[in-house]
């Protein structure tokens, strides 16, 4: 079917191109000229403003899908394109928009008759090739009819086992999309997903710094073992309770540089990670281990903080202890 | 080759299995009959003490497996082996014993020329199907001659994609098995394995809480959202960052169950979650996640604590709050 | 001088009689007539209803004092009154708000040329006697206009040593009140002080549950200690680094009721914990403790919860364990 | 009475100089000839090896404070005056240990009749001015014994307003001292007290940062504040639920560097952190405060670590992500 794509970056240039792999028909727009030019040559019509990709839809409802980061950019695109479209059409958010601002604009666009779906979408730089797996809110007949979008992105049963599911249980969710609920529920799913990414993230780091500290030269040489954490993780991948993914690309990236030498340690975090311990908060739930994982980041990126002075401070106030030198 | 084998449990009885399957000699011991009768029945030669299990090993040196609950039982088996066996024979460890405990005993048996190995060994009662993960701990030599018994219970390369290394690295870890070091290095594998199992159970738990909590009746209508978590569970296994076995399993037991009713939330830890956080503190890594993970488990098993009701008594002291009931 | 007391409960009714004690004019409104009369019985001139109560001020500009729960009866009096008053008069709300509509309110009321005060104050049911702790945001020229309401409500310097400070620090400190900053800056210091709050309370609650553990009688005999938590908690009063106000409520609450039998353990938060938690994630300060201190708080009201049941449902699905009883 | 003391550094000094200027007979042992000859001029009569302080002791039973590091320095001290006292001597061990030593020692000790007193001392540089919080393990006869020795060293009554307590309440407890059970309990107790004060320290810690961080030039201008950390720590100090003594030596250190650029954050963490955490994994008690409050400190001595440099890892696998600067 056709379909609007705004956004060409890592993420929806490959939705694109996984969609006009399936023989759909994708007109796309980007603000850089480079990204909508690379998009054509793989067969995809170029709109040079979101006004004239409006206008490329030729089919009745016309889909739009948007990947762009979260925030004002995302915010601004949908309202223009609100305004260009019409009852019936559809706006799909495939970034990673906060699950209230989908329930806000969901309820905006509803007035002119347009659809909105907030659309979680994982899969990172290997989704064109895997597939992506899509947690989608919004009304059940706009998801409907964009079922054929949805089935192409998402990476089907593939030769993972199946789980034994009822009769009765949709079927889409083992082909690796759902609709999760109305909206802003698709990003609420996809929210706690990478809230749970980053607990299994801090997991597996927390455990490879414990075996690389038991090789340390700080400790007594008969505490020591000369572990290959590279080996390790490779170990891991058959057979043991901890398999995953996360622990494949970990194995790989050990495999290339067994000290992590190339990285210094700084780590971003997204606003997911941050919604997800406001959810819990709001919502009452003690997410010790997701909330950890969070501010592990938080610290990372930090030389020192003043909490640490403080300790320091009073250290040295109560028994005169002062610091030592890193 | 052959191989005598101590405690005939879910983990030793399938390990003698998947030996016997693949030709291996196995002569087996367990303090219950029926559980030998169970192995005879399946190809074992069964002995009824330990004396008459080292006596049915002809090849040399001898090899026993030890699969027994950690602590007293492994303590008191391992030290009578000792007294049964003699130079170059080998006590294997395959339970989960503390490491330190580990390297006390080589030393020990090291005495009569017994070589010790410890081995870490992953997979569950799926083991005998797919395979179990070995961690091993000991001399070099010893590990070489042992090298059938280990290759036969890993779980092999698998249809698991490889991982790109050095072509010198040790091709033994993408078979599934290791030799991690000397004495206690398997074993301190293991429990850090353990450990990330811990950490990434909770990231998951946390995750599907926070789902489950969006349903309640506590919340306001509006706020309230209708997630089948069952679907979200089976839907995360197709394309998203966060598969893994662990989720495989989640999956499925949501797709029986999805309100977990059978389940009381009662969760026992085991020691090496403990020792993992040890370890952490002995080595002074954070290990915030891991930890967090340990102390839910003991919070499960708790209807009330001291720690609360301290709390309840300062807010009724500072601000003459009294308690609401449960 | 004079002034409008809204909200007669434990905290408004205190406050108004420490400042009928040291002879300012109070007007003073609640819905419960009961409340109206027994501050009558102590000096303050009673108001049927807001209308009357600014009535009754007969000074300008007027201050009225708002002292309810936060939330809507808050924010729906707050606006009540901004439409009975006019430019230079003066709303305080001394409850327990949120910062964030501190500073909405304010703005509003700017309009009319009213001032808005958000004024955090500590000190419980103990105010009366030793005084608010008052952490005052909102316009300099308003905090300076009543100064002498915030000097008597504060504990003044006291038998407290005084610190060495510069000679130009802000006297108002040492007196026990603080002009914080802006609108919202009162409410969000008071904020923080909870969150604080929290963290002591959790660290003294931990300590004590450790303590009564090495009691239990699950220890073997001769690892468990007879301590007498009471005791220890006395003496911690006196020359230890931990002496503290919440100790000595800790002490005195074990001097009563050695093992707590008095309490459930159900522990409620207010607002402020989670907002404080709230803060730390928006300005990226890794809060640990003051966020495993809110944590612990929810759980005490859970007998069990759905993540504690996807531990148990996955320890089945691996390792085939099953639960045990409480 | 007559005592030795061991160990003239910051505490066992002072230990000396207010045991004599309450007329105790000291005789002084250190290692430093310099610190030997600073308390003879202070009154105490020195002696240049332990057997010539053995020797100068002339009441029977003879008793000796030993103030020293943990560790092996102590270990060592206490075996040689093993070996240089007899039956019904004493040996007071009044640094920091871990429990399970003295409870080994004392054992040990037992065989030669000599007792054996683990205390607990809280007081920091203060305590020669302030007295001493003693926490005492050991045979009561003993205790019993040095009655004038602890009744000088702790606080007394002082000015501390006096909790209800039954009448037949121990009265040393509000004298700032405790018998706290068998050899073991005066450390175990020490040991809780010092996670207790990790705890708190971090919740003021963490607080703190989050109001300074307010104040930073990383926010959109309309959501800082200019907060003055100073002048909270000190109106704090009046009123409010978190007054305590090291909320007094935060506002004293704030006062004098509001910035703490003296302070680099480089936080060290003695064996009472560490044991306490063990002891709470020993006895499955949840002490996330406590834990994290160590964690933090681990982490403030790290530039950056494995755990973080395996996030980063991770991150550029799934997503493309390359590391940003700090």
């Amino acid at each position: 079917m056709q379909i609007g794509i705004v956004g060409l970056g890592r993420m929806g240039g490959n939705i694109a191109r996984r969609l006009m792999q399936a023989g759909h028909d994708c007109v796309v727009y980007d603000i850089d000229a480079a990204a909508r030019a690379e998009l054509e040559a793989d067969g995809a019509r170029p709109a040079d403003t979101l006004e004239s990709l409006v206008g490329g839809l030729t089919e009745s409802p016309r889909a739009i899908w948007v990947m762009l980061p979260a925030g004002k950019i995302t915010e601004g695109t949908v309202a223009h394109l609100g305004s260009c479209l019409g009852e019936g059409d559809m706006i799909i958010d495939g970034g990673n928009s906060y699950y209230k601002d989908d329930i806000r604009r969901a309820a905006e666009l509803k007035k002119s008759g347009i659809h909105y779906l907030d659309v979680g979408t994982s899969g990172g730089v290997w989704g064109l090739e895997r597939g992506y797996c899509l947690m989608i809110g919004g009304d059940a007949d706009a998801v409907r009819h964009l079922d054929p979008i949805f089935a192409t992105l998402a990476p089907g049963l593939g030769e993972i086992e199946r789980t034994i599911r009822n009769a009765d249980a949709d079927p889409r969710a083992e082909q690796g999309y759902i609709h999760a609920g109305p909206a802003g529920a698709g990003h609420y799913v996809k929210m706690v997903h990478n809230g749970i990414e980053y607990g299994m993230m801090q997991a597996y780091a927390e455990g490879f710094h414990i075996l690389e500290s038991k090789n340390s030269e700080t400790l007594p040489p008969d505490e020591r073992m000369d572990l290959n954490v590279a080996d390790i993780a490779e170990v891991w991948r058959r057979g043991s309770v901890i398999t995953s993914w996360l622990l494949d690309l970990s194995a790989s990236a050990l495999a290339q540089d067994p000290e992590l030498e190339k990285f210094s340690g700084y780590v971003e975090d997204s606003g997911e990670g941050r919604w997800t311990v406001e959810a819990a908060v709001e919502q009452a739930v003690p997410a010790e281990v997701l909330t950890a994982a969070l501010y592990t980041r938080f610290r990372s990126r930090q030389t020192t903080n003043f909490a640490e002075k403080t300790l320091s401070a009073m250290r040295l106030g109560f028994g005169g202890h002062t610091e030592k030198k890193a």
